[in-house]
C-alpha cells in the first residue's frame, strides 16, 4: 500500500507508492544520456581549451597537467555587484540586488569520465576545490549561503558533458535551508541531540536502508526519499563545518563517495544525477548573533545528498510540494548494498 | 543584471537571469514531445476502449458519446483505506496511513487533442467535472487537501499523451499549501486585505506582466516567475471558493484558459507544461475552528498555475529551494500578449 512518509530534516511529506513501479530493473539506463558522445575538440572544459574559459581561481596541478581547475561560471546566476536591498516591509514586489558569485569546478582534464569513472584520489582533488572555494565564498560578508552542486546529464540540468560541479553564493538563507536549519535547532531543543547524529544511530540500528560506511563516513537511502535511489552521505561524527575536515577525512569522505556513485552506475548506468551540499549559513552572517551560532554549531550537521533523476516532477509536486516517489528507499538500499564493486 | 525575486505568495525566492538565455524564439518546441504521435488503438483512455478503464465516477454525454469521463487511476498514488496515524510526537519516521484518493479526468474522447485546441464549450465541460470531483472528494472527512492538476507531455511528468488532468485527495495539509495560507492569512492580518487581490491590482496598473483578461478572469505571468512563461489565471472578484463558480463564471474561467493555452501554443508550440489548482484545504478540517475559517473565506483567494516545463530542475533548486529562470516574465507577458491567437 501506498505510505506517506514524513522527512524530519526538511518538514516534507513523500507518498512512496511502489505498487506504481517497479523493481531495480526498471530503473536501469532509463536515461543512458549522452555517455559515449565524445568531446568534438571544442568544449571549453577540456584540456587544451583552457583560454576559452575566464580567468582561473583555483588549479590543482598533476604531473605538469592539471587535476582541477576552478574559475567564473561565464554566464553567470548572480556576480559581485554594488547595489542596495529594494525590498520593501510589505511591498508585494521585494527584489534584491543579486550580489552573489557563480564558479565552475573542472573536476577531470577527461571529458567523458563520471565521478564512478574517477579515482579515490582524483575524487580527493575535487574534494579539496569544493572546501578551498566554500571556505573562500563564505569569508565574503556579502554573502549568506554557499550552494555547492553537481548537475550531471541534461535532465538533471547539466548543460555541457565534461564532468563539473558549480557553486554559487548566496546574498540571503534560502527559505528551504532555513526551513532546515529550524528543524535542526528544534530538535536539539527539545532532545539535547543532534537531529542527524540521531538519524544515523536509527538507521545503523535498523540498517534496512544501510548502503555502506568507512571508518568516517555513512551512506544510507533516507526514509522519505523523495527520488528513487536518493543517497545521504555524511560524518559519523558530529560535524557542522565541512571547511574543518582533516586530510584523512577528506580522503574517507572521497572513497564514500566514489563508491555510492560506483554503485549506482553499477545497478542504474550512467543516469542523471544531482549531487549537493547541505551546509551551514556562513560564519558572517551567524556571527552578528553569537549565542544562535552556538547553537548551530551543536544542532547543525552537513551533509551530501544524490538525488538520481530518474522520475519528472508533475503536478503534486508543484501543487503540493510532495513527491511520488514509486520505489521504497529500503529496496533501493538493498539493491545497492549487492552491487559487486570493483 | 541578474535580480533575486521574492514570490510573497510562497515566501521563495527566484533568480531571474535573462542574460543566461534567451529571446522568445530560443524557448519555441524545445520539447516537441509528442505531439503527433497517433493512438495505436490500445489507449485506454480512447472512445471505444472505456472498458480498459477501472468503473467510471463521472461521465459528462455529449450527443451519445461523451465530452469528459471521470475514473479510479488504475495505479493510485493514494487510495482510500482505514488505518491509524502512526506518527508519533518527536518521532525520526512520521508515517501516516496514506488514506486518499486518485482520480482520472480525461478531457476529451479526442487522442491528439491539447487544452488548446479543445472548444471552450469542451473546456467547461472539464471545468464542471474539475469542481464536481473537487466538491464530491472535499466532504470526506478524511481529506485535508485536494490538489487538482494537468500534466502535459513526458517531461511535465504525463505517462500517457491522450489529454488528462488527474485529482489526488490527501489526507494532510501539505507544508508547501499551508506555508502560502500562512502568507496570505498573515497580510490580511497586517492590511486588512486579500494578497492576491491587491497583488491583481498592483500588477493591471503596472501592465507589463498582464497577458489578457475578461470580465471574470485575469492571466499575468507572475513577478518571481519560476520558469519562462509561468502564468496565474484567477477570479477577479475575491473568491475563496472555487465550487462556488456559477455557470457564467465557469465559461468565463474556460475562455481565459483556454486563451491562455492557445497563446502558448501560438508562441512556444507544444511544450510539456503541469497546469495546478492552488485552492484552500477542505471545508471539514477548517471547520473545526470556524474562527479560522471566517478569516481563510476573506484572505484565500484560489488561483490555477501554469507552468511550462522548458527548464531543468538543478542543484540550485534542490538544494537552496530557488528557481532560475533564463526569462524575465516581463517578455514572457509581451510575448503572450502579442501572438495572434485565432
Amino acid at each position: 500500500m501506498p505510505e506517506l512518509r514524513r522527512d524530519v530534516t526538511r518538514s516534507e511529506w513523500v507518498i512512496v507508492a511502489p505498487e506504481r513501479a517497479m523493481r531495480p530493473l526498471d530503473f536501469v539506463q532509463a536515461d543512458s544520456s549522452n555517455r559515449e558522445e565524445p568531446s568534438d575538440g571544442n568544449c571549453p572544459f577540456c584540456a587544451g581549451n583552457e583560454h576559452q574559459t575566464p580567468p582561473e581561481i583555483l588549479r590543482i596541478p598533476n604531473k605538469g597537467q592539471w587535476a582541477v581547475r576552478v574559475f567564473p561560471n561565464k554566464f553567470p546566476a548572480l556576480q559581485a555587484q554594488d547595489g542596495d536591498d529594494v525590498e520593501k516591509p510589505g511591498s508585494l514586489y521585494g527584489a534584491m540586488c543579486a550580489s552573489g558569485a557563480h564558479e565552475v569546478i573542472v573536476e577531470s582534464p577527461n571529458h567523458l569520465a563520471t565521478l564512478a569513472d574517477l579515482t579515490v584520489a582524483q575524487i580527493t582533488c575535487v574534494i579539496d576545490a569544493y572546501i578551498s572555494r566554500f571556505a573562500a565564498l563564505s569569508e565574503d560578508p556579502r554573502h549568506s549561503y554557499i550552494q555547492l552542486f553537481k548537475n550531471h546529464g541534461k535532465r538533471a540540468g547539466a548543460s555541457l558533458r565534461h564532468p563539473h560541479s558549480q557553486v554559487i553564493a548566496l546574498p540571503v538563507i534560502p527559505p528551504a535551508v532555513g526551513q532546515r536549519l529550524d528543524n535542526a535547532r528544534a530538535y536539539y531543543d527539545r532532545t539535547g541531540h543532534c537531529l542527524i547524529c540521531n538519524l544515523l544511530q536509527e538507521e545503523f540500528k535498523a540498517g534496512a536502508r544501510v548502503v555502506g560506511e568507512n571508518r568516517g563516513f555513512a551512506v544510507w537511502a533516507p526514509y522519505a526519499s523523495r527520488f528513487p535511489f536518493e543517497l545521504v552521505i555524511c560524518p559519523k561524527e558530529h560535524a557542522h563545518d565541512l571547511t574543518r575536515m582533516t586530510a584523512v577525512q577528506r580522503k574517507l569522505l572521497s572513497c564514500s563517495l566514489s563508491d555510492a556513485m560506483r554503485r549506482i552506475q553499477m545497478v542504474l548506468g550512467d543516469v542523471p544525477y544531482n549531487l549537493i551540499l547541505n551546509a551551514a549559513p556562513t560564519d558572517s552572517l551567524v556571527s552578528a548573533n553569537p549565542e544562535n551560532w552556538k547553537t548551530l554549531h551543536k544542532s547543525f550537521h552537513w551533509t551530501f545528498s544524490v538525488l538520481p533523476r530518474l522520475t519528472y516532477m508533475a503536478g503534486l509536486e508543484w501543487g503540493a510540494g510532495i513527491h511520488i516517489n514509486p520505489m521504497a528507499p529500503e529496496q533501493a538500499a538493498e539493491a545497492l548494498r549487492k552491487a559487486h564493486v570493483t
